[in-house]
């Protein structure tokens, strides 16, 4: 089958030939791919940022975004029948250490990652494990914001702008979205910013503004690096949330502004299963539209070279 | 009367003779001081750190641990009777914004600090407001820790010391004390210390020894500087959460190691006055033991010294 | 001034003159009143089912739903002054008390509730305190529901419109609403009801189909008698919540049920200070739309008979 | 093997001869029953109390509360070996429905329940799956109570005796456990109990006395029958919470008093798989001591006999 695999850190990858996987273990699933998205992490692995992370031995395949329909199962997988038409969590769990007991599957202590730690997506064939599909009839972690309350989202790519519909859908509060692009800021009026503010150097004196001088309650930061981050932090409230999504950068604060104003800092890492299926039940209900770009699976570089230059609107989807 | 009174940044205080406060709003209340504690931020106010966010003018009175007696009050003052044993929130607060009605003491909208924006406690006599007074017969808000966690601790001085008996009266975390000093390390394990850790070099490792290699679900840092948040981070698990109480030092953390283990930094200013409340309920009931050290008011430099140059076990209490 | 005023349980009141209320103390507000809404608890007061509960000696003013303009103050009140457009909370309270200090105003150790347990606003004049006055530019605290999840309203009245509003805007959830009146089911689609169900003896099967047999995730009864508790607790979902706001009937449930399907009952009174203001907000910001029916104060007793026969669509207002 | 088995609904149950359970499918675990504790439970199941909700057939083998070591495992079984030892969550749950995703266990759409919906461990052997087994080496979910509250116990039986240890190790409340047995309220006492009460028709008085004439905070009531309801409901402050464990008795409130003091009713139903964990740590910790009472399975209906006569002081254990 078709893959895109990364051979070298720092060179973009290559759609090669490779076996199709095999069934080994009880609840292994193997998935014909549907669409795989490309995401600023492809980016990131690409440059070698995760290398430590993930571990992994060059050459594999790229592709944590997956969906498609199920081609084959394992002896004890009973939930999902071949043919089902799914969407895959990106990371498959054990269902028995202590923290997947208590629904947190993204600290599995035995998880697997396809596309970061092992074979991903950008293919015609994924294997994964049945904790992972999530058959397509679906939630976002938002944070609670309560009305007259204001809520920054930076960045309205391709998690920013499935970010700001939930906010909406999720919360009364009012959001005001900040981003590089004149054209993302257009498109973010219709998937329901009150305020729209372009980074040209006034943007957080524009969101204090906004925030009657006071800085929003939440910030959700898409982009984490490149003064993203600098950004955020000034716009945040006194008590303020600080969800920190997108990253490369640094976080750097002085302990006392942290105790002063008692703002708050929140790691966030894919979401959990449950996360998944919200979203997908908030597709279903016609409150979110994910907004896509095809590319043929053989085009992966163009899709790539379109996100890392900034061109590209919402996500690109790599069909194999 | 006499007052400890700051006149330059950089330089201790002087001991002087000022006017008596005086009351002026229907609130108001003066309060005769039976003790004022001596605080790392008093070390900070001293050298400037916090010159920017207090936005006084010198010379001033220091002192914002404050307790003695009832003096006088103002027309509207109901809840307090002069000759009442009180021990003062340090922030007096409006009551009325939204903050104040939701409980949230220290993010009112029109607050007075005695001893860091206004004239405080190290004095005879202390100015503040109804709101601040806690009558003597009272919680310190901390993490939710269930049964087989484990939570760090670092320092075991004034504030530390407090911190440790509360997480072993509120909580069933087993708890790791790390600490510069031996002779407070002693005193942590009578405190209620599972593991003490001396900060030699190898803390770090000895803490993830005995986290079994994962690090502790809650860092809560007394210090904030000197290499203890470097050192904090490094002893959290995967979604722990690390406590800023502590602070002059930088936190300086890679978004990728945020979102990728999903680690939180949570602000702490002081706390709310029902935090205040149900902390001296812990020490109606023995459960909390305050170590103590009084110096008389004259000697207020010592008990400064002494802080500074770590000799002090406990808190030094200035008594007029 | 006219009032109307209570004198018999079991009769209908009376509209007559009485002396205009003083300021007595610092935090006095008295507020000339704009209009004052009739609520089925105004019913409850008048049938005698709350004798015990309120302690006061006939006759008294009713009238506990209040809106208007500062007309004088006390001498310590600073947040609001004369002439100041005000809605107000229900209940005055202290401030003061650990309950006052946690934000939760309707749990203060000494309360007072104009219209219920001292003089209320059905009258020209209403005197409450600085505490109770929301100057008019502000939430209903409702239950946490995420996407998929479906709740119910019993009873689309002069509260039940207001909730239903308030749910779609503060929660993603389908909202299905059960109601005696078909035209008040036709209005409740204009406020948000995903699903209408008339209560007609088919009811429970009703909801019961449109929740694929499980029962919906909470609860929301704003009549709580006359067969409402008994259909509610029977469209609970397991783990569902009930919340209780209606009130006159009688929860009558096996300790086993409630075991067995871990359902959980809430009760709800009236709702914090702050949640008042959010409704405000949520007003102010045309996410709510209250549907009222103006009466002239002489007319209170043509509005007391609408709502009891069930007439009335919205909430009666009486204008002095 | 030999097994208790109920034959008759209002009979005591049998032992008697039955097959081993056999491995049908890829999660089975077959545990040979090191003991098998005799609960409240089963006196309900045997009076039929249950028989609408287990939906099972007569005879079967009773026992839910079971523990001992792996005897044979299913083909997907991995986190067990046989040999190990281990104690039995009551519930088998599917690991994939979003109520077992979230963490939920006993609100799985697919559970077997041993002992209650299918064979039980009174028995030399017991089938049950993977999701269902707690390597030993483990928390119970306890209501959040601050310093200064306190909290209302009624029963110290098999469940109340390890609950008022939970609760002392967990929280910082104050205990008052409310018992018919002066043996068992002795016992209490050095179960962490700070005050007693016997029911002798002043409980509720003297309650009422301990808590200032307030009420607690929390009723945890692992009775539910016999008066222990409207004793507990008298016994709760505004705002309380009132934990429904023990049940077989009536839960009969009015409305108005549910939201006139705002008062909550939690169902609890077993506790989740992580809960036993959490329980296990406590034990292992020496923080929580099970007080048992052995027999051998043939003598069964001497420990049931012993249980429903009040005899009985912490839990009877049947050994095969």
């Amino acid at each position: 089958m078709k893959a895109v695999r990364l051979h070298h850190y720092g060179e973009y990858p290559v759609v090669e030939e490779v076996a199709e996987p095999k069934i080994t273990g009880p609840h292994d699933v193997i998935v014909r791919i549907g669409g795989s998205g490309v995401c600023r992490t492809d980016l990131h692995i690409i440059e070698g940022l995760l290398k430590d992370f993930s571990g992994i031995t060059l050459p594999y395949t790229l592709g944590h975004e997956n969906a498609g329909w199920v081609h084959e199962i394992g002896s004890a997988v009973s939930h999902v029948a071949i043919g089902d038409t799914v969407i895959l969590h990106p990371q498959s769990t054990c269902g028995f250490c202590s923290e997947c007991r208590a629904g947190n599957d993204m600290h599995c202590t035995s998880p697997a990652f396809p596309g970061f730690t092992i074979d991903g997506g950008m293919a015609t064939f994924l294997k994964t494990t049945d904790r992972a599909v999530v058959k397509l009839d679906s939630s976002l972690a938002v944070p609670i914001l309560s009305p007259g309350t204001k809520a920054v989202v930076i960045g309205a790519g391709g998690l920013g702008h499935i970010g700001i519909q939930c906010l909406k859908a999720l919360t009364p509060t009012e959001i005001i979205v900040v981003e590089r692009s004149p054209e993302a800021l257009e498109l973010a009026r219709s998937w329901g910013a009150d305020y729209t503010v372009l980074v040209d150097g006034t943007q957080v004196a524009k969101v204090k503004d906004i925030t009657n001088g006071q800085g929003a309650q939440a910030v959700i930061d898409f982009v984490g690096e490149g003064g993203a981050i600098e950004d955020g932090v000034s716009m945040l409230r006194r008590a303020g949330s600080y969800y920190v999504i997108g990253y490369g950068g640094q976080l750097n604060v002085p302990t006392l502004n942290i105790i002063a104003t008692e703002i708050n800092f929140i790691g966030n890492f894919v979401g959990k299963y449950n996360d998944l299926v919200e979203l997908m039940t908030l597709k279903a209900q016609g409150r979110v539209t994910l907004h896509t770009m095809p590319y043929p699976l053989d085009a992966a570089n163009d899709a790539i070279h379109a996100l890392d230059s900034g061109q590209l609107r919402g996500r690109a989807i790599l069909i194999p």
